[in-house]
Formats: C-alpha cells, sequence, structure tokens
C-alpha cells in the first residue's frame, strides 16, 4: 500500500478541516492508499470520530509538538524537533510515507525539505509550481511562484524542464508548451534575467518553447507552463488568488472563469527538483483544499514524479 | 492660451478617432485650452468636418511623413524627420505647445523625448505611470510600468517621489500613501532590489511609506502609489488591461469594477521626469481614450507638474 503523509497541525483551520477531508475522498483513493497523520492523536480521535473517518485506513503518529506561523523556523527546528511538520518529513525521508503534505508554517516546511530531504541528483534549484486557470477554462502551471526569488537564467531554464514534467506526467498532457513570462514578444525584448533565459529555452531540447508571453497572455492563453523568477511568479499567484475574492464580493464567486481563481481548486502548491512528492497548502485550507491535495499528491505518486524528473535531467547531463 | 498638440497619425484608428475625440471636449476645455493637431492636414479637414470639431480652436501643423509601429524608432528619427510624432516634440521643446500627446509608436516616443526634450535636473530616471482600478471604486498608480527594465533602488525611491507629486498635484490626493510591490509584509522580504528599495523608501521624507504590498493588495487594497520596476509594473499593467477583456467575455463590462480596467479611462500614461508633459496612448485608442489623454494634459498643464517634480526634487538635493 502507498502512504500519503498529512500534518493535520499546520492551517489556519487544522486539524478540523484536515480531519473532514478524509471522508470526502472518493472511494478509489482507498484501493490503493493509505493516509498517516502527523499530530495530537486526541484531535485526530475527537475529528476522526465527528467527521466519520475511515480508521481503518488511517493512521496518526503522536507528535508532542508543533510549529505555528509565527514561529520562526530555523529556530523551531532545533527547538521543536518533535513538531508535527517535521516528523513527517522524516517518515517521507525513510520511506514509510510516499508522499507528504502540510498547510502549515512554510518555511518551517522548506527547512525540512532541505534538512531531511535531498535534492534530485542535477538539480541547481527546486522550484515551487502553481495552477493558474485560463478563460478557455483549462488550467495552466506558473513556475516558480516564490521559492526562488533573485534567479539566474540556468533556474528558469530548468524551471521548465521541472515543470514540463509535472504537465506530461501528472497532468497529462502531451509535449506541454512553454512561455517565459515577459514584457514583449519579441527575442530580446525584456529584463537581463528573461533576456538569457530565452536563449537557454530556446535551445533547450527537453522542452516545447514557444517564446515570449506577456502579462495580458497569463489568464488568456493557453500556454501549459509559465515561467518566471519567484518574485513574479509569487505576486502573480496572490494577484489571482485576490480575484477570487473580488468576484465573491461582486457576487460572481458562481462565475465559470472566476470561480476557477478559488485556492481549493489548486490544492496546494508541488516542490519540483526534491527526491520525494511534498505539497505546500494555503494556510486558508479547508477540507476541500485538504481533498484536493491528497488527491494531487495521490497522482504525483502514481506518475512516480520525482524518479521521472531525475531520470530526465540526469538523462541530459 | 494654453496649447496641448495631438500626434494625429499615431494610433491604430488614428487620425479617424482622434479627431472625433475633438468634439467630446467638454466646453471648459476650450476656455484656456487650444489644440496643435501634427499630422496630414487633408486627413485633418476631411475628418473635422465630418466630426464637426470646433475648428476655430485647433491648428494643424502639416507632416509630410509619419513613423508606423513597424518602424525601428532610431531609423525612423534619421529617415523620417518631419514625422508628426517628432515635430510635437520640437514644438514642445521651444514651447508652442505645453503639453504632447501620442498613440504612436512608443519606441519612437521615447526616442522624440530623449533627443529633442531635457530631463528635470536631478532625475536619474523618467518612469511611466498609470493608473490601475481598485475594488473600492478609486483608482491608484502604479509606476514604472516599463520604461524602467533593470532596476536599482535609488531608481524606485525617485519613481515613488514623481508618483507622489503626481497624485498630489494633479490627482489632488493629499499626503498620497507609497507601497513597495513585494512578497511579503515584512521587512527584508523580496529580491535583493526591493529589500534594498525598501530602506530608501522608509527614510525618505519626501514620500509617505506605508511599506510592502503584495499581489493579493495591487486591486485590493487602497494604497494611492505602488512602486516597482518597469518589468513587474510592465506584466502588471498587461494583466490589468486583459481584465478588462475577461469580463466583457462574460457579459461583465459593465460591472463598476471590471468596467474600469478598460483602457479608455485610463486615458494614457504620463511620462514623468521630463521637462515638459508628455502622454503616450495605448496603440487601440478610441475617441473616448483620446478624449481622457487630452484632459489628463490639462489637468497636468493646469498643475504645472514638471515645475513643481523640479522643485521638489532640487530641494531635495
Amino acid at each position: 500500500m502507498l502512504k500519503i503523509g498529512i500534518d493535520i497541525m499546520g492551517g489556519d483551520f487544522a486539524p478540523d478541516l484536515a480531519l473532514k477531508s478524509f471522508s470526502l475522498l472518493p472511494n478509489y483513493f482507498w484501493e490503493n492508499f493509505r493516509l498517516v497523520c502527523f499530530g495530537d492523536t486526541n484531535l485526530f480521535q475527537k475529528y476522526g470520530v465527528a467527521y466519520k473517518i475511515p480508521f481503518e485506513y488511517i493512521e496518526c503518529i503522536p507528535c508532542s509538538d508543533e510549529v505555528g506561523y509565527h514561529d520562526t523556523p530555523t529556530k523551531a527546528f532545533k527547538e521543536k524537533p518533535n513538531a508535527s511538520i517535521f516528523q513527517g518529513f522524516r517518515y517521507l525521508a525513510n520511506n514509510t510515507i510516499h508522499a507528504y503534505l502540510s498547510a502549515g508554517n512554510t518555511g518551517a516546511m522548506l527547512v525540512g525539505i532541505k534538512t531531511l530531504l535531498e535534492p534530485v541528483k542535477g538539480i541547481i534549484r527546486p522550484a515551487l509550481i502553481s495552477l493558474l486557470p485560463k478563460i478557455s477554462g483549462k488550467f495552466g502551471l506558473t513556475v516558480d511562484v516564490g521559492l526562488n526569488i533573485d534567479c539566474k537564467p540556468e533556474y528558469l531554464d530548468q524551471f521548465a524542464i521541472l515543470a514540463s514534467i509535472f504537465a506530461e506526467e501528472v497532468l497529462k498532457i502531451k509535449n506541454p508548451s512553454v512561455g517565459l513570462i515577459n514584457i514583449g514578444e519579441e527575442e530580446g525584448k525584456g529584463n537581463l534575467l528573461s533576456q538569457n533565459a530565452f536563449k537557454l529555452l530556446q535551445s533547450n531540447a527537453l522542452i516545447h518553447f514557444i517564446g515570449n508571453k506577456e502579462g495580458r497572455d497569463i489568464f488568456t492563453d493557453d500556454t501549459d507552463v509559465m515561467v518566471c523568477d519567484g518574485f513574479v511568479g509569487n505576486i502573480l499567484l496572490k494577484l489571482a488568488e485576490s480575484l477570487y475574492n473580488i468576484a465573491s464580493e461582486r457576487g460572481l464567486d458562481k462565475d465559470i472563469f472566476f470561480s476557477k481563481f478559488n485556492y481549493e481548486n489548486y490544492g496546494g502548491m508541488p516542490i519540483l527538483g526534491i527526491s520525494k512528492p511534498v505539497i505546500i497548502g494555503h494556510g486558508i485550507s479547508n477540507e476541500v483544499a485538504f481533498k484536493n491535495m491528497i488527491l494531487l499528491a495521490q497522482k504525483m505518486v502514481d506518475a512516480d514524479i520525482c524518479q521521472k524528473i531525475e531520470q530526465k535531467i540526469n538523462h541530459l547531463s
């Protein structure tokens, strides 16, 4: 059986809504998968009973501590070694679980990854990717959305590879198109980073690069993968999330396009380029978001995404 | 009488809709202002008659040439010295007109500015500013939106001053608030540029700096001036423009918030930090956009914006 680990103490509505999500999982999920929770076993019992979760498929590893949003990640790692968020990474590192997700302190997640997991050989910088909706009804990937703030052209080139493999293997998009987020269509446009990244992307045989994309293309153009540095990507991601709130205020939260900006649909953001599947959830994750994160983790495990990335990167070098 | 110059040959719908806009100008405009057109006098006559423009207030300087979108700006400047877009700058430089606007080739506009106008003493880099709507119904300013792509912290610090003076003098906003577009609220967040710009903005006595702003704040938060480099700003501007098209496709072009994203409302983007008021129009400017550009030029002249900027910058140094 394959196991997905969940830090049930992470997130504004944890463990309550994390537990609630388990009863929303479709039957097919339990055919090959089990859940391993990390957190307070009393709360696990309490909410598990309340939400009638299938206890036979779910275990809880007791963790005596937890990391809050205001904890300093490196300090927390030293002072709260048994916190749920870190315990999950230990189980992932020793292969007791096959994917891991948390909606907790993002900085603590990154410390866990850096300290307890291995990067994939050949990867310069792991990247954080996010789905963004398109007006066509499709979803596209944006990479990096906040893990790598000051980037070199080589990073962007590799982000394109990582997201393309994810698009192909997890989202089942054949020969995914890659665009570079820029301020003009023609080659030579942009800042020094995008000018130089363009050259690398253009000669990158592992991806299907289709050129520069502009701000107006982000939601209107069906490019599968949009590449940018984590500064630009994080601003775009948060702007996109705010559109759902804006649409809601305007009574448009049921609109077929604007409803897609609801963070619940994304089900968290995968980190690619590390040895195991890890998903970072939104702090305000509710039961739908947790459910979608678990199903995304399942897809990543089924696709053997980390192995595929390792193969492709090492074939390259 | 004060005079506003218009390149009637610039823009997808010029001279037709440029001329049409003149009959939309309110009566009060003509009390202190006159228009000076640059372009083909036959077309000026033809469309002027068709749209019943008040010929007694408008003259047309014949220009035997025009610059198209596909002309290389520097080459066009050498080979088409009498093109309408450049003639306007000559009239502006020798004070025959008091403000100038064109919806033509942006690169040619920049060559005109650089070659024929003076920068304001003390200004490191002139900046392009744009209005962006807020969900509250207000408009905020974003600076720079595409003139300065690779920036130093000092540039951003000055952009904040330029836009604050514009907000105060032209938009009549008292003590306008300034935010730095960034990827986290706390000081120390962001890329090297924003980290260092934060320090300068924080100790800048000429502005009312209120800290970092995130992607989610761009449309939801009432900060008057949002500062960023021209790479980020251009992406945000074009994304914002695309929201109007997206809303239109969804039948929401009359929505009180999304309708504000219609470029017509902005009336073009002022360049600040040069010796005279210049406005760059959108290539697809129609008569409403042209009318709003002319009225914005009027406000800039009335506010004596360039003089105010020069005073404030030189008082500083």
